[in-house]
């Protein structure tokens, strides 16, 4: 087996990914980040409470066994208070990451007590699932006449 | 450097998320995947020509070492067409992948006479930017009425 990706690498690709997430929930305007949405999906405060709710305790449960259900309840009530959030949660990712040892990644685990997966694979969900509603909310921003950030910049 | 992924691991996170992206062209009405689009965004079937004018041509590149340009201007004119030319290029992607050296994944490579970056970083670009343009197909179809697939089949 070859091995292409290197554990600093993956982290710097979550992260830049969080980068481009956190421009997105900037760009849109107060009101409509909370009420927007399109064809009956949620609003893309939804979507990035989702991903906060994913991303430190699935750290958390990776880096240190602890279990937890999924809660996605969190209380946000302004753009501010989820950008706040959102950088809080970069720290935590920053904390947790050196935690998880090389042979960790290889690793089976049950995440949030149902997801049966290794760590690596867990942890590609965790980036493919905030690419995919970062893509949501692109749409939105256009609907709304804004335009997005660049995709690439990191 | 912890490598924590193998480029066989790659190969299967790609043609799983190109599985999934064949299934959102599949879930479109004929006449609405090359018209339908929200906010001036193109149509999902510009989106896959796209994802097409990128995988093979750039793995060309990649495992080869040609250069090309850029071109997106594949003709394609029905869901059939578009799925057959998807089809051809999953054998295209499977064919060349064994060609990437384990040392290749590492280089920088000019894609496309423009985009210098490892070929690590290529292929993720690839991925993601896969999944953002999906994400945006999810979007189109729930707007028209239509259960787009599971996010998490592969």
């Amino acid at each position: 087996m070859s091995e292409v990706i290197s554990s600093g690498s993956l982290l710097e690709i979550w992260q830049g990914n969080r980068r481009l997430t956190r421009r997105v929930i900037e760009a849109f305007p107060e009101k409509e980040l909370f009420e927007f949405s399109i064809g009956g999906m949620r609003p893309f405060s939804e979507l990035a409470k989702e991903l906060l709710a994913i991303a430190v305790p699935g750290l958390t449960e990776i880096a240190g066994g602890d279990t937890g259900s999924l809660s996605e309840d969190l209380q946000v009530h302004s753009k501010a208070e989820l950008l706040q959030l959102w950088d809080e949660a970069t720290e935590g990712i920053n904390g947790f990451w050196p935690r998880i040892s090389p042979e960790r990644f290889g690793e089976t685990i049950r995440l949030f007590g149902q997801y049966e997966n290794t760590v690596t694979d867990s942890i590609f969900y965790f980036i493919e699932n905030e690419i995919h509603h970062r893509g949501q909310g692109y749409v939105y921003l256009r609907a709304l006449g804004i335009q997005p950030p660049f995709f690439w910049e990191r």
